[in-house]
């Protein structure tokens, strides 16, 4: 890109100005979101060398990538996406035709969740880095929240659970030919896909909370019961990808401690009471996990389990 | 800091999380903010390298101004900011004072403005930066906007143009040290005031419109007027403030045409009918610019002028 105006223009091909929700578009010192439904917003960063790589990230994928983790935290509100803004971090010697593909592929996302751009703002930077904030409306019972569970609760998720770690622990190791070996993997960190519909489906059907598994589901569940309650999980290998079995068995590890130990699966994590669970058992990908328990700790398939997961500052 | 625990420790112990206009606060999937009113929505990047350099920038300074220019968006809108999500870029081995005094100046600027820290995300770095969302309530007319003005309108402009640009010269050619031979130009680039109360004075004003002036004014006015109509400016040396003067001089530049050419400025442009103007004209710190003209282009105290202002992909 040699201009800024260049990089405007090729934003205003891809995307429109014009949605619903915003009573004033891009261009201006802020827009303007319509009032009249409370908003949920949520905002993440995805960046160079610690979100991706452009080893095996082609621009499609980062453009894509960037905005889904950001709906999938709106997915798990129960809610619908409505907008977002976009903090670009451009190197300035990435060629036209790398932007051309991150705009399409992230332009597509957001058409396809009926999605506006709102604003953003852009910058050179050595690395390339976005961040994003999205703004999600209401489902038909609100927003889903979390530490909402209460003893006997039943815990279920949807998604796959340690897919995405086994893909990034293969694109790690053996770069882009992983795709070959464990393709549902590799898509899986490549490509996640927000469960949009699915949180609808499941705010429809009165689950108790819903929360985005994105630190892997033994670091999340602490957060999404609070500290008062623990969990008893079940795993049989049923409930797995066959990719994640696989991979962990490659590796020596229990394919359910994998699972649980996951990150970046942006599944989705809720309870439901067991007296009112029909309708969430119906939703497609629906993945009995266990129950709650009256005490902190979590239990998987009879035994304590303990762990760290990832932490940006650990050292 | 060494784990995220602890910056979210800290973080809560800088900001509070309950506030008027959430319905939930940090800690879920998503903040909820109450319905009712629109929202204008602004973002900004703030990068280090690019938009400030530790050498001359506190912990203080990069706390307060990384906020600070966020406002300053909501401030032309002639709005009231309500909350904030932060994205912090954070390199490990800062050390925890900085960030105490990082997030104590940030958080004394929201405090001030009433403003509620309502989520954000954390990552590791090898450069510090931020990117900041902002939210704003309509002030007694709604939002004011650009492209609003007509042949014959009032130009004006709250706030010292070119300023900045002189305390960033100086910051660059002699560090630290221009603290002392240029206080007030260094302390406008260092800490700029963003003007949420003399936005909101605007707008019960009746003026047309409002605009951030933040690369320089020259290259901000057309975006103000539209692609139809230019500006004839009229700044006698009275308007300008002493050390634009004197640094212009210093370096052999007609301080008109330095105050224009700006950058980061952070002050407000607005335009108003010659006939309702009188309101507008005694809000504190009103500077008459000149008039709109008929035809696009500006001319600067009887002479054409043109300026490329800051672009950051310009080879």
């Amino acid at each position: 890109m040699k201009s800024e105006e260049q990089f405007l223009e090729l934003i205003d091909a891809h995307f429109p100005r014009e949605h619903d929700f915003l009573a004033l578009g891009r261009g201006d010192d802020c827009a303007v979101l319509r009032g009249g439904s409370d908003y949920c917003v949520s905002s993440d960063l995805f960046l160079e060398g610690v979100h991706f790589r452009r080893e095996y990230f082609s621009a499609a994928d980062i453009g894509y990538k960037a905005l889904a983790v950001n709906i999938s935290d709106i997915a798990a509100m129960g809610a619908k996406p409505v907008a977002f803004t976009l903090d670009l971090m451009a190197p300035p010697d990435l060629p036209d035709e790398f932007w051309d593909a991150f705009f399409k592929s992230m332009s597509m996302l957001a058409r396809q969740n009926e999605m506006v751009l709102a604003g953003g703002d852009l910058s050179r930077s050595d690395r390339l880095g976005m961040s994003i904030t999205v703004f999600g409306a209401p489902g038909s019972t609100g927003f889903l929240r979390r530490r909402n569970c209460a003893f006997g609760d039943i815990l279920f998720a949807v998604g796959d659970l340690g897919l995405a770690r086994a893909g990034l622990m293969a694109l790690e190791k053996d770069g882009p030919a992983a795709r070959e070996t464990l393709p549902a993997a590799v898509l899986a960190h490549l490509r996640p896909k927000p469960k949009v519909m699915i949180g609808t489906l499941l705010n429809a059907a009165g689950v108790k909370g819903l929360m985005d598994v994105s630190d892997g589901l033994a670091r999340d569940l602490p957060r999404f019961l609070g500290p008062d309650l623990g969990a008893d999980l079940v795993l049989a290998p049923g409930k797995l990808n066959a990719n994640v079995i696989s991979y962990a068995e490659s590796i020596g590890e229990d394919p359910a401690a994998f699972a649980v130990t996951g990150g970046e699966d942006y599944a989705l994590l809720g309870a439901v009471s067991p007296f009112e669970a029909g309708k969430a058992q119906s939703v497609p990908g629906y993945i009995q996990l266990g129950t709650v328990t009256k005490t902190p700790g979590i239990t998987l398939n009879g035994s304590p389990f303990k762990v760290a997961g990832f932490d940006h500052f650990d050292t």
